[in-house]
C-alpha cells in the first residue's frame, strides 16, 4: 500500500555512496508519488531511480536545513524544463516558500506550473491529498523547527457478494461483471443496483517519516496507529555522548528504546553520519538498535525500496 | 600551467551521464584551484573527481540561471561542515550574493569562514587573485547578464646563469645552490648576491571560460591573447534554427565560425543539450565544429581533464 524509495540517507553532507536526505513514497496510485525532503542532488537520484517528475504529486519538507531542501529548486526547475503543467503541493515550513520566492526572483526561474504551499508551522488538521492518502504533521525537536509527516494510505477493495447473487439466482457472467462495476441491470423484471451487491473492504496503513529530531518520545501519539516509523539515527550513543547535544540529533539507542517502549512493529533508521557509511559503520548502528529494540527494523541505504502492506508488514524489495 | 577538470557539461538539466555546469581550474599552485559555475550536484562531482573543498580558492559564477549556480550553497555549506576556515573569493553577478544572503538567513546556514564578494556587473579592471593568476571579466549576450572570465596564469622559471658562474670560476656544488636560492655567498673576498646570477623567465598563458552566450563575436577582444576558448555549443545549427533564438544559446556552427575567424588555437565545446549526450549526439556537434573550424578542439565530457601548457598547447589528460 505504501512503498518507500530512499534517495538519500546521509546526514549533513553527501558522500560517494550516500546522498543527503530524500525519500520517494508511492501510495498505491499507478505512478504517482510524493517526496519527503529534497537535499541537493535529489533530482539526480530521481533520474537514477527511474522516477518521473511528471508524476510527482506533492513534496513535504521536514525543516529548512540545506541537506533537506537545497535540491528543491533544481528539481522544480527541471520538472518545468521537462514540460510539467500540473500543480505540485508543497507542505513545508513557510521559510521554504520564502526561499523559493527569493530564488525564483533572483535567479529568474520560471516554472510553467503552479505551486500550492501549505505551511507546516500552522497546519493543524489532517491534509487529504486525495482519496488514497492523507497527511498529518507533528512537531519535533531540533535546532530549527522540524516536523514529522504521518502518511495514512487508504485502499478500498470491492468484491461481489456471491451469496446474495446465488440466492437471487442471477447467472454468472456478464450480469455479475456489470454489477461488480457498479452498473444497474435488469433481472426477472427487477432493476438491480451494483452498489447493493458489492462488499467494500477499506484498509488503512500509516507510516511516520521524521525530520531531524533529538526527542523521539515526542512521536508517542503520532505512532499510536502507525505500522512504521522512519527516523534519523545520526550517531551511536557513544559518539553522541562525545559530540554533545549541540547538533540535536538522535542516537540509534534512543530511537530503539523509544520504538521498544511503544511496541512499534517496524522501524527504518536513516540519516547516518558519514562516519557510518561503510559496512562496519552500518553494523555499529544495526547492533545498537538490535540491543534495545526487538521489533522488525532496517538500516536504509540509498536506492533501498521497502513495501508496507495493508496489514502493516514491511519488506525490503531491493 | 592551467588544468581544467570538467565537473558538468550539460545544458539546463542533468542527465545520467552529464551534470549541469561546473569547471575546476588548477593554475600551477600545488593543490589550489578555482571553480567556474556550480550547478546542482557540483559538490558531488568535486568528491568524485577527488578535489578538496579545503583548497578551493575562488568561485566565478557566469550568470544567475539555476544550472550554473544552484549547487553553490550546498558546496559552501559542505566546505564549512568539513572545517574550512579560509575565506573564499566569489566573483559573480550581485544577485548571487543576494541569493546567498537570503539562503543563509532563511535556511539558517552558518559558514565558519568569510566570503569575499566581487560583483561581476561592475568589475572593470583586472582582478589579481594571487601572483600566479589574474582574472578579467567580459560581458556576453544571454537572457540574463552573463559573463566570460579570462584567466591569465603566470609562471616564473628561475635558472642559474651558468656562463657567468663559470666566468667567475665559482666551483659547482654548494655555492651554486646557495646562489640559486637567492642567498648571498662569499667568494674570493667578494660578496655575491643570488639575484645577480639568476635569469628569470616569465611565461603567461590565457584561457577564456564563458557563460551562456549567443554572440561569440563579443569575445573578439577577450580572445586576442588567449590560447584557449571554452564556450557553450548547446545545439547544432539545424536544431537552433528549429528552437529559435528565444533561449539565446550558440550552435556549434557559430562558435566554430568565430573561432576560425580569429584563428583561435584551441577550443573546448561544452554545455550540450541533453539530446547530444550519447555518442551519436557528440559526433553531430563534433562534425559541425570540424566543418567550420580548422584549429584544435575537443567536445568536453564530465571528468575530462585538459592541460594547457605555458606555450599554449592543449592536451586531453584523461
Amino acid at each position: 500500500m505504501l512503498e518507500f524509495t530512499f534517495l538519500g540517507t546521509s546526514s549533513g553532507v553527501p558522500t560517494l555512496t550516500r546522498n543527503v536526505s530524500g525519500l520517494a513514497i508511492h501510495y498505491g496510485k499507478a505512478k504517482e508519488w510524493i517526496l519527503v525532503d529534497a537535499g541537493e542532488g535529489t533530482q539526480h537520484r530521481v533520474q537514477q531511480a527511474k522516477l518521473s517528475l511528471q508524476h510527482l504529486k506533492a513534496i513535504c519538507i521536514t525543516h529548512v536545513h540545506g541537506d533537506h531542501c537545497y535540491g528543491l529548486v533544481g528539481l522544480l526547475a527541471s520538472a518545468g524544463m521537462n514540460g510539467r503543467k500540473d500543480a505540485i503541493t508543497i507542505i513545508a515550513p513557510k521559510e521554504i516558500q520564502q526561499w523559493l520566492e527569493a530564488t525564483r526572483h533572483l535567479t529568474e526561474l520560471f516554472l510553467p506550473y503552479p505551486l500550492h504551499f501549505i505551511d507546516s508551522h500552522t497546519l493543524n488538521s489532517t491534509f487529504q491529498l486525495d482519496e488514497k492518502l492523507s497527511i498529518d504533521v507533528y512537531p519535533l525537536h531540533h535546532r530549527v523547527p522540524s516536523y514529522a509527516y504521518a502518511f495514512k494510505a487508504t485502499s478500498i477493495q470491492r468484491k461481489l457478494d456471491h451469496e446474495k447473487l446465488v440466492q437471487l439466482e442471477i447467472p454468472k457472467g456478464q450480469l455479475w461483471g456489470d454489477l461488480q462495476q457498479g452498473l444497474m441491470i435488469e433481472w426477472n423484471g427487477r432493476t438491480l443496483h451494483g452498489k447493493d451487491f458489492v462488499i467494500e473492504n477499506t484498509q488503512h496503513v500509516s507510516a511516520i517519516v521524521c525530520g531531524d529530531n533529538d526527542q523521539p518520545e515526542l512521536l508517542k501519539d503520532a505512532c499510536k496507529d502507525a505500522s512504521l516509523l522512519i527516523h534519523e539515527t545520526t550517531y551511536t550513543q557513544a559518539v553522541l555522548d562525545k559530540v554533545g547535544s549541540g547538533p540535536m540529533h538522535s542516537s540509534a539507542k534512543i530511537v530503539a528504546e523509544f520504538a521498544q517502549m511503544i511496541s512499534l512493529p517496524n522501524l527504518i533508521a536513516t540519516h547516518l553520519s558519514a562516519r557510518y557509511h561503510d559496512a562496519v559503520g552500518v553494523q555499529k548502528i544495526h547492533d545498537e538498535i538490535a540491543a534495545y529494540y526487538h521489533g522488525h527494523f532496517y538500516i536504509a541505504d540509498d536506492f533501498h525500496r521497502y513495501a508496507l502492506s495493508a496489514s502493516g508488514e514491511l519488506a525490503l524489495i531491493k
